[in-house]
């Protein structure tokens, strides 16, 4: 039984599944070419989609949303009842849910560069990818993309599906970036925005923790300046930065419940070379992820959230004033990553435009984590704001 | 002009000093053999120490200074008058400040690892020193060594300067766990104990950080398993783990404030292997410093700090029940590395015991860094607990 990568974590760290879920049919879309923000070409981008709900007949019915950074499309329900887990927002997605599979239709893509992109259910398109020029995989001559490529390449996809409205558009971390971007840029057709565990914004200590994320990949050996396709994966560096991930997305209340007390390490105490046994198993969680992923797609994520800002202009403070969207902050409490002082500098800009968003908080021990394994607590207030 | 490594930290992030400074003499203190607290034997241990002030007759008046991770015994005043900048606490150490000089004897050593060992005013015994025995570095030979090994080392140098009472301990950071680990020893001898930014015990996630720390230096390969000295330094790895202590001790907002927004790193859009200006910068403060640092005395200060709790054995709680001391904690609002809870937590501990803390917290925009170059906003709150 294959469990997805995009909620391995949160399976890891034992959080289970609700019931009630839907059966989930993942598909394909291409696009023959694509431009990029800095101009350069990739032909094609394929990426994946699912649906859950049905489509009405104005199309007046559609919420889009977008994944996190080591997410895919899979927010809800099941490719086979067999399924150990179902898609990481199943608690309040489906029928009679928060959102409401009954009223709504609710379409969520695979990014470009998905981190997952060895997953069988994952189809993305990035430097792990077959260049059709060279027949060998793109590795770091594929350009950097953005944030605002994300969404294009969304666009492009609702486009083909001719729906021209979004009654709402929700996404956790770096899906709330691709959610802002969506309002920033196509104000006329988001209706409804909610940013959870997000911001307008990368600011300069997170742009330089996520570096910290791609530091291993590129010291580890194997790594080869990207070009390791065809002698297999700097396994040690994108396993530490998968653990380091992991770290960063929780809180030390939960950290501390899951992983193992020093006080037990006796070996540490004797020999400066024996690790403790928390990093151990924290390594050991990231090495099964590791095989479901790719490096370079990890740096080319890093890349795309150390440049985030709304807009991707000089001021996002000036691109978050365009949104017309009736808007929700949902950062968590406890996030350490994305922490909610980021929600209320963005919610502020908002509101100093004339357009003042609600605020709450998702309570938890998780931290940033919460965004995704706690969303639950905050169901009444996406289910209420969504009426 | 030579600045000092302790307070080098504070200096790239554009502090500026106190004036009204004290002379200070660096001394050196010599243990033919000390065994550590895993059995071993290093012969000879040397530390430096320095103390500001008079000691009285009776030898009561006496103020022990314990440092942090990166710091060295220099609290306060200069070598030389000519010296950049003072003692990393001259701004409530020296006549008429909140550890008042012309009222107390205040006194500070060098730990044992200390990482600053190549600063010329340092004094340490770790795996950079020559052992006797092969007549070339230790390196990874040298015993791990504990937060315990570092308050016996003291001990004896006190005992040495027949000083058997302390009015008070104080120490920030890794200098509150040798502070606490001093009232939990003595309990007779230390009167009162401010442990600042600090905590009884580092809990699970606060290991695996500091594991991170070690991460770049263990990954570099002039490394060597700890066997460099004749070919020379991981200069890479050390300076990397170098500016991740920076990041680690700083809040965003001051982070913020001294590090470049990537919105202005137009290459890093073009290159996916262009670096962010903010990472470069840091790194480049990182170098300066790794001048006068080793890379396996960092090791010995991680693995030190993982260890910490309170007694060394397997109840820090029970370990600090035997503190007798009246106790002051002071955290720092902001603190990310070792946030106000592990002093609340510490607090409860000796608050169920019997002997309840007093507690306040450190304002500032700079995290954890406040309890170095913050520390006058909370002087009235010492020297009001000293009176």
């Amino acid at each position: 039984m294959r469990v997805l990568l995009s909620i391995l974590l949160a399976a890891s760290l034992g959080f289970t599944a609700a019931a009630n879920t839907v059966d989930v049919k993942k598909q394909r879309f291409t696009l023959d070419s694509f431009t990029t923000a800095n101009g350069q070409t990739i032909a094609p981008v394929n990426i994946g989609w699912e649906a859950y709900g049905k489509l009405n007949a104005d199309k007046s019915n559609v919420i889009l949303i977008t994944h996190y950074f080591s997410g895919t499309s899979h927010a809800a329900g099941k490719y086979q009842a067999t399924d150990a887990v179902p898609g990481y927002w199943d608690s309040i997605i489906g029928p009679g849910k928060a959102i409401d599979t009954n009223k709504f239709y609710v379409i969520s893509s695979d990014t470009l560069v998905n981190a997952n992109v060895f997953d069988p259910n994952v189809i993305t398109t990035g430097p792990a990818t077959i260049s059709p020029a060279t027949g060998k995989p793109y590795g770091l001559t594929f350009p950097v993309v953005t944030i605002g490529d994300f969404v294009e390449v969304q666009k492009a996809l609702l486009d083909s599906l001719g729906i021209t409205k979004l009654y709402a558009v929700i996404g956790p971390s770096m899906g709330s970036f691709q959610a802002i971007e969506w309002a920033v840029r196509y104000p006329e057709r988001v209706e409804r925005l909610i940013p959870v565990i997000g911001s307008a914004f990368i600011d300069t200590f997170g742009a330089v923790k996520l570096e910290r994320w791609a530091y291993p990949i590129k010291v580890d050996p194997a790594w080869n300046n990207g070009d390791y396709y065809d002698k297999g994966q700097p396994i040690q560096g994108l396993t530490t930065a998968l653990a380091y991930i992991t770290q960063d997305a929780v809180h030390p209340v939960g950290f501390n419940l899951r992983y193992p007390s020093p006080v037990a390490d006796k070996a540490a105490l004797q020999d400066i070379r024996a690790s403790l046994t928390a990093w151990d198993e924290l390594m050991q969680h990231a090495k099964v992820r590791a095989t479901y992923q790719d490096a370079n797609h990890i740096l080319y994520l890093v890349r795309a959230s150390q440049l985030w800002r709304a807009g991707m202009g000089d001021s996002w403070q000036q691109a978050v004033a365009k949104i017309k969207a009736k808007t929700l902050f949902l950062p968590a409490t406890g996030d350490l990553l994305l922490p909610p002082y980021l929600s209320k500098q963005s919610a502020s800009a908002m509101n100093a435009a004339g357009n003042p968003p609600q605020y709450a908080e998702i309570p938890g021990d998780w931290g940033h984590l919460d965004g995704v394994v706690g969303i639950e607590a905050v169901a009444n207030k996406i289910q209420l704001f969504l009426q």
